[in-house]
Order: structure tokens, then C-alpha cells, then sequence
């Protein structure tokens, strides 16, 4: 039986400010990516979204991300290995506080926004995220962009490695994923996206932009629980997997 | 044999900005005190003073205080238990993750400046301070102000507790200590100052300003690296004590 | 004819965290409070909010606060009187930027949450905020609690002061607020608080907590946009007193 | 006789940080850029060090940078030109209030570290900035890299400009900094330094790398207060430039 793992963001809220619909999306998904209170979350939304993924038993993953609140993480800023390396520490051992105090443990790691993104491309920066992870805890799962140079560096240290796929993203021949910029990079059309999905599941391949068959890992599927209709997206996702014999499950029970 | 903990705050330094002879100071301590991040530190000053303290056998505690690095965390800051409680937390796991790379363990927790005040004071606040404590890991020694509520929370829970004093301040009959607002709070006789410690130490008492001898636990002795006057007061005191016979050593030897 | 002003915070959202109906309640009200990006807002949301404010007429205040957007401005904070003077001014300064640019000016200066709290009793903070307004703009109108310190600063350091009542809170004998913590300090029903606002505008007189009728000044009425039923009695508030022949104006209109 | 400005970064100290010797470096520039709040200084420091520049008699300057006080400002990051614009009137305003209060205006603006390195090169990020200026106050005068983007885009919106020079960089043919990863982009040598500094005022031109000489205006010159051979090096560029009857003076005496 093939088997997936369905992750979403959250933990976004920070202070008075409420972000995400965690509460529902929550249901659906088997690993949740917990914001460490740099690019968003707080120390209180922390201890209060580890109980929920507990008490829903969905697998806990760190986000770190960059200290830019204001930008929510998603802008590009340029850092040495050396700081990249301990700002992604600090956050995991936060989170592991949280983790902790309620029997929980760390499952993965997975960068968030411009530190994601940059780590997919940028190979000092994958070695300083896959190392720092590998020197805190080398049982964490570390979460790229499938083909990227995040995956790649956590494979060579040694960590175990989860590539993620976009079920509304289009890919280039190379595996890697189209630019936002360009024409076509977001699948629009919802069944067309779902189809991709089971296909990168149960066939490893997905169709690229020039038409070519590309093979793909499809180890953790990215969903949002940003609003109501994303949250829908998910549960269809994950019925539509369903139907197709594809289990759903936190990536700890087949990433080895 | 009589034992002592001598501790000092280092790890203070924050990006371009140094603050302490962190390299001095700790030649002659037993328990560094490091800087979390939120009032002092940032995650590569964590990373290298743990490298420091490892390299130098001395012992790591984590120093987390209030987000305000304006003021240092030495203001006051009216906050309720879940975020003191929180706050705590996510200090103590960011410094874990550092300790953790590097083999180390984290001994004990202090927290600083104004939350190390109104954890003295405020029985709530002490704690949700030993909770969180207590919730991340039950075999870290709390340090709190001798005969404060801090130190009683931490017992109270079931948490080892670490009771600290200071060599230069005066004591309140009641075994607090004498406002800094008040005359005489502050004892500049440095051989005087010597003398409280090694008889605290030794004898277990204190003369109080009205003069009467008070009985004070002194587990460990709060000394300062911020100049090379106070570098050289860590090592008189220090000499002394071994020349008293009194060993000076890391807290998690003695205290059980 | 009478006259009152209506004020509301607003621009407090931030970086990709959204609040408040900003966009209607500033159709109702003749004065804005802008939060300054100390404890809400960001310079992204100041520029919009001012260009917003101008576009509607509205008149344009700062609205600074402690740097605490995780608490909101809402945690007490204890900071010397130069420590408040220069956060002042920095905030204020930091607003007067975007109204400049625009055309605008800065009408009024309206402490945020615990320092707009802390200064209506601490004659030291409520001297150095007044002190702060009074070297920036002598011309700026400080807002503050009728009977409150901070009014009673501005007007011994000669600034055009502006009284603030609450539609929905009980008063003590003395003219100060009931606190919040004793059991009648908010009035949940909406006629009797309008018509307490009324009476305050018409007759400068509100009715004590002990039964017993005392003077107020009621300058500017402070009202909320968090959620659609806050809107929705700023709109009631508004026509009554319309219909009570008080013009509700911007409060630059009448506070010479 | 020939005029030039001597600028240097001060109140770069931060809360209890204390950084650069700001007292001594004041005595030999004609103008202080001053830190904002963003990436250095704070509001008690702006306060103090708008005061000593008054005293001294040096020309106020605002000195915006990122909001990334762990990385001094230093570290890339891509904003969008909307982020640019509101981030610089927000800091040009904060420093305006301290201005204001001491009867003081703002003379001129100069972005910091990698706001000011990017602005020199990127045309969108050049022209936010000078929209920024302008929008705020045209009168001020925008100090940006000789022959860069942000010069140009200063120029063409209609503020006065000063072009700023190095002693002691070396020049590519196009009038553009040598990249500091390329050998030579430094000159070590203080004689050297001193007598390209001369030329460059005196002549306006400097001979570039490749020993060819090129155009270059020579407005203000960047100078430095770190530490006690920095400031020797300014007083001897400042009693050089003298004996060579060239008139060091504040940019808004001759900037037109």
C-alpha cells in the first residue's frame, strides 16, 4: 500500500494576532509544521499548538524561519552558513521545550518561506540547515522541496529526508518547481491538482511544463489551512487519496 | 568539606555589540549563566559561549529574562503565568539545542534581572517559573534568590534548588535582601564582602544590617566579568574560599 | 451648540496580520488614533492608514505605545521618565513622516493601552509624556482620561489638552474609572451607556458608582472597530448624538 | 577655495551596548549620520546624540537601515519598494521628533550598510529611497555612493545630492566601489589614502584601478569613529585637507 504524509503550516498566530484556521485544518493533515517565533508564533501560541497535535495525534515538525516578523518569513535575506546554522538551533530547541513538556517529541524539520526556498537552491545554505539539525538531533527528519539542494545536503550528513511535492505547483523538467513568475507555475484547476498528486504518489512521476514525464518523490504532500476553502482543498485531498488506497500518515512511520 | 558554586552571566554579547570578558570570567567559575536571547545573547553568541563552557569543563544553566533588550531585561514587566511560563520554556529549549550539539547538558536555570526580582517576590510568578522548569526537564536545578519565593516554588514542585547570594549586598533580618534604594544595600569593603561569603559558606549565616546573625543557605555565589576590577574580585573570592578549604565547585555536585 | 469628538485606534494591523474594520470605522468617527509600530501597526500600515484617514477627512493622532507587540501595549512596563520622553518622541515623529508626506498634520497624541493606563496615575510618566508632545509640536492636543494625570500634566506644561470619556465604563466619586477588576466597571447596556455619553457631552456631568452625580469634561469619545458590533455603535452613538443637536467634529474644531 | 563635508555614523549604542567613540569623532566631522532605531541606536541615544551634535555645532543627518539590529544592518534583503519607501520615512520621522525638540533640522539622509550598498546599484530600491526624502521633506539633502544608482535617482526626482567618497577604496574605471572580495579594493596605505582624498576634492578626480584617471565628485567623505586610530586617521585627513586650503564644512553650505 503506498503511503503519504499530509503537512500544513500552523502555529501562526502571534499575540492578539490570529492567523490560520489550525482548529480545522488540523483534522486532516499527520504532521504539523510549528512556527518557532521568528517569522511568526509566539511562545504561548507554541505551548498551546503542541497540545492541540497532540491531542489530535498529529506528528510535531519544527518551522523555523527568518527573524522578520514583519515579512512573515518570506523575504530573501543573506546570511553566513555560520548564523543560518545556529538560527536554526535556537528554534528547534524552542519548539523541542514545547515538545517536551507535554511527551512529545520533534518529528521533522522543515524551513519556512525565503529560508525554504533559498535552501532549495543555495548549497551552504542546505549544509548549514541539514547540519545543525543532524548536530541537535540526528533522528529529526529533515523537509526540502523534492530535488532540491536541501534534500540533497540532509541525505549526505546522514539525516533521514522527506521530499515534499505541491499538488498546485507546476515543475520543470529538471524536477525543480516553476517559478512564480512565469505563466503556468499554479495549477488552478483543483481535480487536475488532486490527479497530479495521486499520480506522484503511486507512480513517483508527474507531468512537467514541457509535457515530459519526470520521476518525483512524493514523500509529504504541502496543504494550507489558511481559509475555509483551503481547509476543503485538504479534506479532498486526503478522501481522494483515501480512495485510491493511498494511506495518509505522519512521515516518522515510513521515512526510515 | 565545605562546597560552593561560584556563577556569573556571560554570553551577553548581541550581533556587532560585545559586552563582557566572558573569556576571563570563566577561567574561574564553576556555573556560566548564558544569555538566551530575549534580554541578552543571540543564537551564534549562544553557540560559542556553550563551545566556550564545554572547552573550559564549566557548567551551563540557561539565563532567560524578559523580551526587552532596551532595557536589558532589567524592567519590570507585569506578565501572566502561562507567558511566564512560556517564556521560560522557550528559552531554556533554544540554549538546550546548543548544549545538545555540543554533548553538554543543561544544569540549571536562573533567570535574570527583573524576572530573577519578581520571581523573588511574586508567589505566582516563582511558580510558573518552577513549572516550566519542571515541565521541560525535572532534573535541572532552579537557582533563585536565597529565601525567596522562587527558591520555595522550586522546592515545593519537586524541582533541585539552587539558593543563591551575593557577596556585596546587605540582608534584611527576614533573609532577603536590603533595596538597593535604601542606604547600605550595597557593601563596598571588598575584604568585608570576602568575609560574609566564606562565613555564609562555612557557617550557614549572615549578619543582618540591624546586626543580629541570620541563618542563609549559599549554594552558589553570583559574582560579575563586566570589567577586570570585577575579574579580579572572581578570583580573590575564589582563592579565598580555597584557601578556607572550601571547594569551589558546580552546583550539580552538591546539590541533590 | 454642543460639541464632541469621536476617536478610534486604528491602523493595528501588521506585516500579514490583520485587525480591526479599519475601512469602516473610520466613516464614522472625526479622530484616529495611528498605531505607531511600537505595539501594533508597521510603516506599511502607517502609510495606508494616513492616506486612508486624509481621503476620509478624518483627523489624524498618534497613537504610541510600549514596545510590546507580543502583549499589545497592553503589559505594564516600568520605564524612567526619559525612558517614556524619548519613546515618545520617537513614535510621534515616526507617524508625523506619513502625514507629512501626505499633506497632513498631527492633530492630537493619545498613549496607547498600559501607558495611555499608567499615565492617568503616575504623575512622573504622565510629566515626561506631556514634556515629550510639548518639545515636538506645542500645538498637538494630548489626549488623556478626564481626570487623569497625564490631562492634568499637559495643561500645567501649556498644551491644548482633550478630556476622554467611555461610553461603557462606571466612574468613581473622584472622576477616575472604576477599575475593571471590581464587578460593575463595564456597562453592558447600550441605551443607558449612549444616553450616559449624552448627558456627559450636554451636561458635563455622569453619574458615580455611589449614585452621586460629578463633573466631567467630555472631550472626545473613545470608540472601537474591532468587530462588526462595535461599528455598529459608533454608528448609534454617532446619530444620537446627532439627534441630540451635539456635532460630532474633529476635536482641533473646539479645544483651543 | 574648495569645500567638503567630513560625515561618520554615530549613536550607533544600543540600551546597555555601547558602540563607537562618538564624543571624540564629533570634535572632527561636519556632519553626523545618525542611527534610527533599526538596524543601531535607540530612542535615549538618538535623544543624546541629536544634543552632542547640536553642541558640537555638526549637522544633523538621518541614517535609516534594515530592521536587523542582530546583523547591524549589514545583511541583504529584498524588499519591495512600497517596504523601502515606508521604512525610511518612518525612520527619517523618528529622528525628525529628537531634531525638533532641540530646534535642530534634519540636513541630510544616508541609508546604512546594505540599504546603501543595494540602493547604489538597484534602480527600483534607489528610486523608493529618494521618494521617500522627498515625500517627507525636499529640502533634505540625500548622501548617496558618487556616480550610483541612488545619486541618480536623487538628482532626477529634484533633491539636492551629495556624492559621498572613500579614502581609502579603490575605484573602478566606471566611477563604481571595487568589490571588496577583489584584491586591492582596500588601500592600506593612510599617505596614499590621504593624497587620493585631496585629489578627489581638489581636482575631482582619482585614479582608478586599472591607473587610469577618472571624473569623480567629491561632496562628503566617509569617516570613521570606531575606535582610537580612526579618529587619529580623521584628524589628520581633516588638518591635511586644511593646510591644502580646501574648507571642511557641513554638505548644506555648498550642496545647492
Amino acid at each position: 500500500m503506498h503511503q503519504v504524509d499530509l503537512n500544513s503550516d500552523i502555529g501562526e498566530s502571534f499575540g492578539d494576532y490570529k492567523l490560520g484556521l489550525d482548529e480545522e485544518v488540523i483534522q486532516h493533515i499527520s504532521s504539523a509544521n510549528i512556527a518557532c517565533g521568528w517569522h511568526a508564533g509566539d511562545p504561548v501560541v507554541m505551548e498551546k499548538t503542541i497540545e492541540m497535535a497532540v491531542k489530535r495525534g498529529v506528528a510535531v515538525g519544527a518551522h523555523p524561519g527568518y527573524l522578520d516578523l514583519m515579512g512573515f518569513g518570506r523575504r530573501e535575506m543573506v546570511i553566513t552558513g555560520e548564523e543560518a546554522k545556529a538560527y536554526m538551533k535556537y528554534q528547534i530547541g524552542a519548539l523541542w521545550a514545547f515538545a517536551k513538556s507535554k511527551g512529545a517529541k520533534i518529528q521533522h524539520v522543515k524551513p519556512h518561506g525565503a529560508l525554504y526556498n533559498m535552501a532549495a537552491k543555495n548549497e551552504m545554505l542546505a549544509k548549514s540547515i541539514a547540519e545543525a539539525v543532524y548536530e541537535v538531533d540526528s533522528d529529526m527528519i529533515l523537509v526540502g522541496l523534492a530535488n532540491s539542494q536541501l534534500t540533497k545536503a540532509g541525505k549526505e550528513i546522514g539525516l533521514k529526508v522527506a521530499s515534499e511535492v505541491f499538488a498546485d505547483r507546476a515543475y520543470n523538467p529538471d524536477g525543480t518547481l516553476v517559478s512564480r513568475k512565469l505563466e503556468g507555475a499554479v495549477i488552478h484547476d483543483t481535480d487536475k491538482a488532486i490527479a497530479r498528486v495521486v499520480r506522484m504518489v503511486k507512480e513517483g512521476k508527474v507531468e512537467a511544463v514541457n509535457g515530459e514525464d519526470i520521476m518525483i518523490q512524493a514523500d509529504s504532500i504541502c496543504v494550507h489551512g489558511d481559509n475555509p476553502q483551503a481547509v476543503a482543498f485538504v479534506k479532498t485531498i486526503k478522501s481522494t487519496l483515501e480512495n485510491e488506497n493511498v494511506q495518509v500518515i505522519a512521515m516518522e512511520k515510513f521515512i526510515k
